[in-house]
């Protein structure tokens, strides 16, 4: 914990990894582009985890569990699925070990698979194949399944949570009588991603389309909520497809409706993943580490005992103990540090995990019934009665996730720039930030753009006013206002 | 729903395959020996896990997350681990598709991986391999990690539920100081596996220790809980293993003791599975098929409204709407089949489903402001005042889960025999039965008694008398008093 992070203005990509490795969030595993996430990580993982799990029960959504293997003809099934998606993946093709006199144990070339398993990069496929059996008649639809899994894509270039070869993520897979309930679906649960992003990672997000070439592979149109990270980039923090009837008619998936004729499903699918632990990171992050949202922190309050002898000890936990009996009973996710480490390594330590208040108790305190509390976000410090704290703790809290979101809000505002010069747009995606202007609709266009600044459509935002505009590459009319910018 | 169940006394076997399908709890995935976990099943699945992720995180234990992906090489380094064990498992070889214009899409050949990728069969050798890097020294010390995870096993003979290729499980890995605390944790986890197969899943178990040859490759030892199931065969529950300095030496993980000496880490490790349900259905199904304990049924109470016309569906919503609202406020979990099958129709499939208590409401009981409650585990019906239902709903409730494990451990106990005489052992065996008696403690008798009987020594009670006793098979005074059943 001595050593400074890399800096946080100048060095962001190294300052990441170290926040990552040095908050317990996660570490990679053995095998290259894998990730261990730490019990610190896995906890902030599953406090995002429920309220998502929440949001989609209240709206008649149910889990289930769907296979991990693939059989390879299901990936042929939904060419442009598979074309655009599903190549870069992990392949079982045997199923035994055996020993071997010289290597110790080998793979047995008898237990050779006939046809190859695919390990699910996203589950459409195996999902509509059971579809397939579970919709005769519009009295079976919809279907409201999603799923908590793991996916493998293999990945050569990886970076935890935001690329690694396996991660975990819900897949949502719908199935629906008409096209309108699948739009519907579509844009509720995108809706519901734009909630859990500002509300309660504090991550401020821009709605809106994915241009063709950006979609998912096999849908007809991907929506997506996009952030801003505290590097200027971009980053896809969740992606909601209408995927129309195309898995449908792949799997030959058919309804009988009211009046009696056969109609292909429509469908949607959607999905966050543990990226957005990264988002968290990197748009909430520090020189001093971590900041995290109080309402997905795993530990809220970090409390600080401050003492010189076994006394003062004893007499600083007597006074604890009905503080924090009385915070749990308040719902407040409290916790004490009574390892024996010095205080200023606890402050340094509880800083990097970005616990968002810190209580600091000593003997002093005790005698005028105090706690000093020092705010994550801006380091403010003040005295509470002890008395208060029940009441106004939680208002703190409040103030801190408000105070989060705010300063992203900020910051992502003053680094959009709205622009009309092709020069300018090169300067500014060159320093860093989001460009909103117009597009002439081509993917010719797109294209040229990536290749000349690396820069790409990160969505068509709902709140788009094309009309007048013209295309910052082509001078043409625009078809469209976009955001644009580098992204991960 | 129209067909009848195969006989639950003289085909249980299908009868357990149709039971599992028809109330909708899984059904075979596409590729062959995976399972999908429908609904249904998931949540009763999310129910167990929930009791269980309580008990262990109120005793210190945290959750995380290790990868799918094994090296091959780490298999190796624990000998007895992957020759007694991880054989049969899936391996990843190659990690790309490309196309082919013969074929349409093929394995990559140019993406062969230098070391093969063992999919995790169990996460030891993984995890071990981490903690390598987290323990120094006696501070680090306990790591008390759990994670949710999938496993795969590549199995020839699939049951669902019971023996699939790929399943759900919780894992928990823990290192210790010493020994005696190592030993504390496996016997602490393996009560908190009682505690929960008795106490919510209504099923009784004999806790003991498994045999050298039946113990986990790679464990000092096993204990386990066994179940009977309702055609007298033994299930195996959950095992916890006490795994010595094994996969500490096999990785190197040595600590600093408090008096500075360095020291291998001692471990346990511990599971259960989606098996577990298996278990639930073939302990309390019956000839109308599931019958689920309360505490971890999806649906506590299913009502079934009873109308002939429109004015008196009204009539019997309003009626149910308070009685519902009242209920869910106590945290009945109760749900209500408005679809528009027949009453009859909706008895049957609920009763298949298992749900503990179904309500049926007509215009009738309105008239007399009752409610008729209709008993899932022994059919009795009663007709209560609609006033008392918040009140008397939870003590039914009680009365189910207590009648449903009282009537399993009624029938356990009335099928384990004391035998002194191998001909008696062996018609008991063949007729369905546990048999308790005395065993020499070699393995000689153990696999003679298998090849003749298939009878497998389950467990070692923890309460055995064995002085006294000689062995069932050898006549040799006994070492031991054990378990013996033919089991799934």
């Amino acid at each position: 914990m001595s050593k400074h992070l890399p800096d946080h203005k100048t060095d962001f990509s190294n300052w990441y990894t170290q926040v990552v490795n040095r908050a317990g969030l996660a570490e990679y595993g053995p095998v290259k582009g894998t990730m261990v996430i730490c019990p610190y990580g896995f906890e902030l993982w599953d406090n995002i985890k429920n309220v998502f799990d929440k949001m989609i029960k209240s709206t008649g959504h149910i889990n289930a569990y769907f296979p991990l293997f693939i059989p390879k003809s299901f990936l042929i099934k939904e060419a442009e699925h598979v074309e655009g998606f599903a190549k870069e993946c992990a392949v079982v093709t045997h199923t035994k070990l055996k020993s071997d006199d010289k290597y110790g144990i080998i793979v047995d070339p008898e237990s050779k698979l006939e046809e190859e398993i695919i390990i699910r990069p996203t589950s459409e496929t195996v999902i509509w194949s059971m579809y397939k059996k579970w919709i005769q008649s519009y009295r079976d639809l919809p279907i409201l399944i999603n799923q908590w899994a793991n996916v493998v894509r293999w990945e050569m270039r990886t970076r935890l949570f935001l690329r690694t070869s396996e991660f975990l993520w819900q897949e949502g897979h719908t199935a629906h009588a008409t096209a309108e309930e699948a739009q519907k679906e579509t844009l509720d649960i995108l809706e519901f991603y734009r909630i859990l992003a500002e509300d309660y990672l504090a991550i401020p997000v821009i709605s809106g389309l994915k241009t063709e070439s950006e979609k998912f592979a096999g849908a007809d149109k991907t929506y997506c909520i996009e952030a801003m990270m505290g590097d200027k980039r971009a980053l896809q923090a969740g992606t909601s497809h209408n995927l129309g009837q195309n898995f449908a008619k792949a799997f030959n998936v058919t309804f009988q409706t009211k009046d009696n004729k056969e109609e292909f499903v429509w469908a949607t699918s959607w999905g966050i993943s543990t990226r957005l632990i990264g988002a968290v990171v990197l748009t909430h992050g520090d020189q001093k580490g971590l900041r995290l949202p109080p309402r997905i922190a795993p530990i809220q309050v970090i409390v600080i005992p401050i003492f010189k002898s076994k006394k003062q000890k004893v007499e600083v936990k007597e006074y604890l103990d009905l503080i924090i009996s009385n915070l749990k009973k308040s719902a407040i996710r409290i916790s004490v540090d009574w390892s024996d480490n010095s205080p200023g390594f606890k402050y340094n330590e509880w800083e990097m995990k970005g616990v968002p208040l810190r209580m600091e108790i000593g003997p002093r305190d005790i005698q005028s019934n105090n706690v000093v509390l020092v705010r994550r976000d801006n380091s403010e410090k003040q005295i509470l009665d002890k008395k208060d704290l029940v009441k106004k703790i939680p208002s703190l809290l409040n103030d801190i996730q408000m105070g989060l979101f705010k300063q992203a809000q900020k910051f992502q505002k003053e680094n959009i720039y709205k622009v009309i010069n092709y020069d300018r747009f090169k300067s500014i995606i060159k320093k860093g930030g989001f460009i909103r202007c117009g597009w002439d609709g081509t993917e010719k266009t797109e294209k040229k753009v990536k290749e000349e600044t690396k820069a790409t459509i990160r969505c068509i935002p709902f709140n788009e006013k094309p009309s007048g505009m013209t295309c910052i590459f082509s001078g043409n009319p625009a078809k469209h206002e976009v955001i644009y910018a580098k992204a991960y």
